[in-house]
């Protein structure tokens, strides 16, 4: 899914001390990868990427070995009624709802071995650190497989980590169908994994919710850091805009007799990406994109009567999207009454911005500083945090990947960097764990 | 068909004296427009419009009608292998072929009544009038009603007109399918249309061909003129527009480190349009149109990587078609090293620039003339009469339309303007006549 990263100014945030008795743990790089290789044993495909649609036999393979394995590591296993998997390890206090460590084993069509996967991995690397070095841990730890992160198979993305955050009902979710008409509650059904446990944050609690992900853009690869503090997710709003003009003749209209929808559209295009690199908001990561365009009639010498734009505007503080906004209205409204056109603007989807919980931000940034890597950034929606977010304490972890490349068999982390991953989750976990441990304590 | 009509500057053209025993002649206004009503029998839609797509059953039910009314006028017919139908009416010298009075009595789904039906009933007025008056004019003449002008359900346009005037084969055009894969060839046996003459000016020629078509523009409803004279048809090409960018999350890629491919678009068509409204090609009729746009992949948060467009240019003069296109290959140029992006350009089709005949435009003048208008038009191409004028001399007279609207339901033309359009050929034709009389006379 698709992340909304920038780099943020770093802000200051309490110290959390690693217990001297975990400081010897350590995730290793060779098991981790060796892991990761594993998990991309099913739905791999000859150009090095990745084909695991969710619910597919792939991903009903994947699954069967993600749960063969944690058992080896102490886990028992709980399966929701949307096919989230929570492989759970025992602390000492059982009465506390384990702390989560989760991401997708789902990719797109064409996707990457590490978007997603890696998350789950990092995950599984933390489990057998804390099993080779017999720890039990104060609370219980869960690393989670959320269902159809992707939402290629069953759109919308982050569905089933929707439904357990209360965004969608596992009956909407449950009823999304596949463009062969397949439904997904038919499909986990056909592979095994419709659990019996309802699928929500109330039935199904998690103290906290921390995620590795790879972050699908440039910043930790321009910088040239492993990982990334991840400090919260962008504002976004999704915008429909109609522009209605008059078809005419290419041929026998005079240029200044046209109402031509689809200049007017071009000149939205163009407005809109000045407004984000000209003015106040540039320097505030401002970013807006006009990527899918329809215009109508599509015939080369009648002039556009038609045209649809859809709009997506992001920016760290929801004031600066609104600001955005605004500003595209405005812009816009001058295009339509220089050219005779008519505008629809429809915003159909807010998504506000988003601050992760400060104290396991704190975890991580603690931990990534050990490894030298202080850059903070603030994502775009689109992960499965965001939704566990709306429920518990939550914090991400980036990975640096090439190029910013994802969703492509291009998508490429170094080993050494998906144990950068590993061992900040690690560590900010741990770090996490003995922050509930001291509260306790003083309770 | 589209046309590019533009205001042209007068020219002056030799005097053709219409012969005393032609000067009492005059179309009949109610007549006229009765018969255009009469041929918009079949096909009409509630909304006042067209919808008679080549070879349907009203088209068949039209063709009927043409043939019976007109031999009620002393016509005798020729069909076409392309189903092309001549009504002729014997002159006094049967060697020569006849002189054509040609248009199409087929439409757009979503036409109007006038366009290519007002130049059929226009060329049925004449041989009334002549009927009426019992005239033998020296050359026979033909009504000509061209098949599939409109290419609406045969692509391209000017289909069987093309076919007589050696731009096409007929096996080719035979062998056009509409999109439910029937071939015109197929259709035109189903209505009992494919005649026996092989279509081809050599093997089924005229002497001429004048043509009445609405303006479909709105130069001459500004000028508040009926009619107007065509004195050519502007330069066109058409061109494919390749834009490569690279497909990037809208929400991680920063605005400095992307290739927007529909950014590059957007600029390229407000830079079309700025070359042909603000260069030295604007007061001399320079007309760009980009109203094709393909843009993928088509989702909200993945920026365009690849666009195509559709770039249509007119001009009278082919070299400032030329300079058109030169100008615009020069400025996506710039905007592709601007933005990282890769062009293909492909110029795919060229109309060069047509003259009409000097003599019969002149006859066209004189008779323009005598309702008080003096409007020359460059037309753009699109009219049977470019592919006549192939083989034989060729001109039009435009009939004004409110608005320019055509190619809708609410496309319009005065019943004093429809009989203006029959008066000034009648007229125009009568005088060509006359000139052919003269002429083998000095022989």
């Amino acid at each position: 899914m698709a992340l909304a990263s920038m780099a943020a100014d770093p802000i200051a945030l309490p110290s959390l001390q690693l217990s001297a008795k975990y400081d010897s743990l350590h995730a290793d790089s060779a098991r981790t990868n060796a892991t990761l290789q594993a998990a991309c044993t099913w739905g791999n495909t000859p150009d090095g990427g990745m084909d695991r649609l969710t619910c597919n036999n792939d991903d009903k393979s994947v699954r069967d070995w993600f749960i063969s394995e944690t058992k080896k590591y102490g886990c028992h296993h709980r399966v929701d009624e949307m096919g989230n998997i929570f492989a759970i390890r025992p602390g000492q206090n059982n009465n506390l709802p384990p702390i989560g460590l989760g991401s997708h084993l789902d990719t797109q069509p064409t996707g990457g071995k590490y978007d997603g996967i890696l998350g789950v991995i990092c995950g599984m690397e933390v489990l057998q650190v804390l099993h080779a070095n017999n720890v039990t841990t104060y609370a219980p730890v869960a690393v989670v497989n959320w269902t159809n992160e992707e939402g290629a198979r069953f759109p919308p993305a982050m569905l089933c980590s929707g439904v357990w955050g209360g965004e969608f009902t596992a009956k909407y979710a449950q009823g999304r169908q596949d463009p062969e008409g397949n439904s997904l509650g038919a499909e986990l059904k056909r592979i095994g994994y419709m659990g019996p446990t309802p699928c929500s944050f109330e039935a199904n609690p998690l103290l906290a919710h921390f995620e590795v992900h790879i972050e699908q853009g440039p910043i930790l690869d321009v910088a040239e850091k492993p990982v990334g503090i991840v400090r919260g997710v962008q504002s976004i709003r999704w915008c429909n805009v109609g522009i209605t003009g008059r078809e005419a003749h290419t041929g026998t209209t005079p240029m200044d007799r046209r109402c031509d929808a689809l200049l007017g559209a071009a000149k939205m295009i163009v407005e809109t990406n000045r407004i984000v690199t000209e003015t106040e908001v540039a320097p505030r990561g401002g970013r807006a994109t006009i990527a899918v365009i329809n215009s109508l009639p599509q015939s080369i010498n009648t002039i556009a009567g038609k045209v649809n734009l859809g709009l997506d505007i992001r920016a760290p503080a929801d004031s600066d999207v609104a600001l955005i906004e605004k500003q595209c209205i405005e812009g816009f409204e001058k295009i339509c009454k220089q050219h005779g056109l008519e505008m629809s603007f429809d915003n159909f989807w807010v998504s506000p911005a988003l601050n992760f919980d400060p104290t396991m931000v704190s975890c991580v940034k603690q931990s990534a500083a050990e490894l030298g890597c202080d850059i903070e950034i603030v994502s775009g929606a689109g992960h499965d945090s965001v939704y566990t977010s709306r429920k518990v304490p939550t914090a991400m972890i980036f990975v640096r990947c090439k190029d910013g490349v994802s969703h492509h068999p291009a998508e490429f982390s170094r080993e050494e960097d998906c144990a950068a991953g590993a061992e900040t989750l690690l560590r900010a976990y741990l770090r996490y764990d003995d922050y509930i441990r001291r509260s306790h304590a003083k309770m």
